[in-house]
C-alpha cells in the first residue's frame, strides 16, 4: 500500500485551532484504492517544520507529501502554485522568530513550482461544489517556509515524490471574531481536500486549463 | 403547542438552488420546546410572496414569523434590523417585474423595525461558532419587498406577533461559480438558524448590546 | 441668490482629518448658475450636531441641505437613499455618547428617504469619470442621525426645503493606516459633489434609473 | 546624467486607458538630482514587451528599469517582490495569445525577486500619503511576464542595473465602470511613484522593515 503524508500546523496567532490541523486529523488514516493518508502535526516555527516533515518522509516514505495551511481572509481552498525563497514574518512564529528579508535557504533556488496537479485539483474540489481557486502566493510567513523547504528537499532527495502546498480558510468558529470574514465548515474542507487527493492520485499530469490572474 | 413560521425563496437570478429554501427546509417540523418549525416556500415575486406569507398566517397562527432569504457576498448569517419601504430592482424578479422606486405600500410607513430581538440572535449564532453579525440593510429587492409586507401586515392586523427578516450567504456550491466569494455550508446555517430561534423564544426584549455600524 | 448649504463633520474614531470637512471647505462660496455653495462644520456629536445645522438653516435659508459624512471602507461617493430612526452606536461619539438601540426622535417616523434626486447625483458623478453609487445605509452612528434629525427638521419645519446625506471615502492620506482599504483623492471628492449639486440643481425629480440591491 | 527607465503597458481587457502608461507619461523628462526619467510605452503582448524594453535598454542605458502595470481591485501602490518564470493567462494579451502554464524562459530560474527596495519604496510613498504595500505576487499575465523578462535580461546582461515591477490600482474613471472597485487618481499615482523613485535613488540597499503575509 503507497502513503500520501499530509500535515497540518499548529494554532499561531492567537488562534485556538488550526483549520488546517483539524482537516489533515480528520483524514487520518483514511484510504483511497490503493493508497492510505497519513498525518503529521508540525510546529508553527520556521527551520522545524520543516525538519519534522522531513524526518517523517524518511519514516513514512511517502510519494507525496501535502503541507496544509490556514490562510485567514480566503474563502477558497486554495492549491498554492509556487514557493519562494524568502522569510519576511509580518508577526511572530510560535518559537518568537521574525525574520525579515532573509533566504530560507540561501543555496536553494529562488523560486519552487509544486509539482502537485493543482489545476486537476481545484476541478476535483469544485465539482465536488466546494469553493477552490489556484492561488499565485503562500505568503512569506511559516507557510511559505515550509512549502519552499519541502520542495527544496524534495528536489534534493531525489526519489520522484511530487508536493505542495494548500491554504484553506478560517473554520467559522474563528470568523466569529472577525465580523465579515470568510470561512468555510469542516466538513467542506475535509471533504475538498479528499476531493483533491484523489485528483493528485488520477492525474499524473497537471489540466491544461486556465488558473492564472491578470495580478 | 406553539407554532414559529420560517419562510425561504425559490431559486432567483440563475441560480439553481437557493440557501434561504434549503435551510428552512431543513428545519421543518422541528421542535423547541413547546414550539414547532412550520415552514413555507415562497415565490421570488413582488406581492405574491406576501401574499402568500399571509395566507399561511392565517392558516397558522404562528406567534412568530422569519423570512429568510440569500445574500450573495456576504460571509455571516445576517438579521435584519429594517425593511424599507421602496422597490428598487437591480434584477428581474421570477415574474420579470422590475420596478424602480416604487412605493411597496402607498399607505405605510417609510420603513418598519424587525421586531425579533435581533442582538440575542447574533449573540447566540456567534455563541455556537456561526459567524453572525446585525444587518442594517435587507436591499431593495424581493427580500426587503416581504420583509416590509410581512412587518405591515403584523402592524395592521395587529395580534402581537413579532417578526422579521434573516440574510444567510451562498451555499458553497453555487460560490463554486463567483471565484472568491463567501459561502457557509447549508449544516452551518440550520445550526445557525435554529440557536436564533432558540433565541426568539428565549428574549422577550432584546439585548442592550451595540450591533451598529458607522456606514 | 439662492444658497445651498453643506456640512461636514469634525474628524473622529482618532482620525487627523475627515474627508468630508476638507472636501466642503473646498466647495464654500463656489457658485453654480444663481446658486451659492454655504459650508458648515458639525461636530460628531448626536444632537448637537443636528441643531448646528438647523440654526444654520434659520440663519441662511437654503433651499437644499446636503450633509457630507466619512464612509471608511467604501471606494466610491454614495448618496444615501434612507435615514432610519435609531441610534446604535459602535464607538463613541466626540462627546463620549454611545447609545445602543435608542430612537432619534420618539415621536418621529420609522425612517427618512432622502429628497435629493439621488440616481441623478450618481449619474452626473459617474459622467464625470468619479465613482459613485447609492447606498441603502448610511449606519446606525452619527451620520445617520444628522441625516435623520435633518430629514425630520426639513419635514416638520414645512417649507419646501429639499434635503439628504453623502458618503465618502477615506482620503489617500488615511487609508496609508489601514493597509489595503480603499480611498479617493480630495480633488476627486470635491469634482464628485460639485457634479452631484449641479445634478442637485437640474433635476427637479428624479431619473427613473435602478441604483438598486438585492441585499 | 543618470537615466532611469519606466515603462507603462497600453490598455487591455477592454480597457480605453491603462493607468500605468498615463502615469509614466506624466513622469516623462522628469529630474531627480541628476537623474533624468525616460519613459516608453510598451504593449500589453507577451514577449515583444520584452524585446522592447530591451531595446530600449541599450538605447538609453538606464542604471535603473521600473516597470509599471495596472492591477484592477488592489487599492494601493504595490512594489511587486517577485516574477515567477510561468506564463498563465487567464485572458487573452493584446495579440491574442493565451498561454496555460508555460515557462517565460525555459533556461531561466524559477523566479527573480526585485532588485529595486521594495520597502523603501513603500515607506517613502506612505510617507508622502499615498496608500502602498510590497505584493508578493504579480500574477501570471503580461505583467509578471515583462517583470520576469525584465530581470532575465538583467541577470544575464550584467552591468549592474537594478529593476522591478509595480501595480497600480484602476483610475477612478476605470472603476466607474466596476461598482465598488477601487481606484486611485492621476495625481495620486503620479506623486506615489515620484517619491518610490526618490527611494530608489535614495537606498543602495533596501530597509529591514517588514513587508510580509501570512498568505
Amino acid at each position: 500500500m503507497k502513503t500520501i503524508l499530509m500535515t497540518g500546523f499548529d494554532p499561531f496567532g492567537g488562534e485556538a485551532v488550526n483549520p488546517a490541523l483539524e482537516t489533515v486529523k480528520a483524514l487520518d488514516g483514511r484510504v483511497l484504492g490503493d493508497t492510505r493518508i497519513c498525518v503529521l502535526e508540525v510546529p508553527t516555527v520556521r527551520g522545524k517544520c520543516v525538519n519534522r516533515v522531513v524526518q517523517a518522509i524518511g519514516e513514512l516514505d511517502p510519494f507525496a507529501v501535502i503541507c496544509v495551511g490556514q490562510a485567514g481572509g480566503r474563502a477558497e481552498i486554495t492549491p498554492e502554485r509556487v514557493a519562494i525563497n524568502v522569510d519576511d514574518f509580518r508577526i511572530k512564529d510560535n518559537e518568537g522568530n521574525q525574520p525579515v528579508d532573509e533566504p530560507i535557504d540561501p543555496n536553494g533556488p529562488s523560486a519552487y513550482f509544486s509539482t502537485l496537479p493543482i489545476k486537476a485539483m481545484v476541478e476535483a474540489m469544485r465539482s465536488k461544489g466546494i469553493p477552490a481557486s489556484v492561488s499565485n502566493t503562500a505568503g512569506t510567513f511559516v507557510c511559505n517556509h515550509l512549502f519552499y523547504g519541502l520542495m527544496r528537499y524534495l528536489d534534493v532527495e531525489g526519489k520522484g515524490r511530487i508536493g505542495g502546498f494548500v491554504h484553506i480558510p478560517y473554520l467559522p468558529e474563528q470568523a466569529v471574531r472577525f465580523p465579515g470574514q470568510p470561512s468555510m465548515s469542516l466538513d467542506c474542507t475535509v471533504e475538498g481536500l479528499f476531493a483533491a487527493l484523489q485528483a493528485v492520485l488520477d492525474n499524473r499530469t497537471d489540466l491544461r486549463v486556465s488558473g492564472g490572474r491578470e495580478c
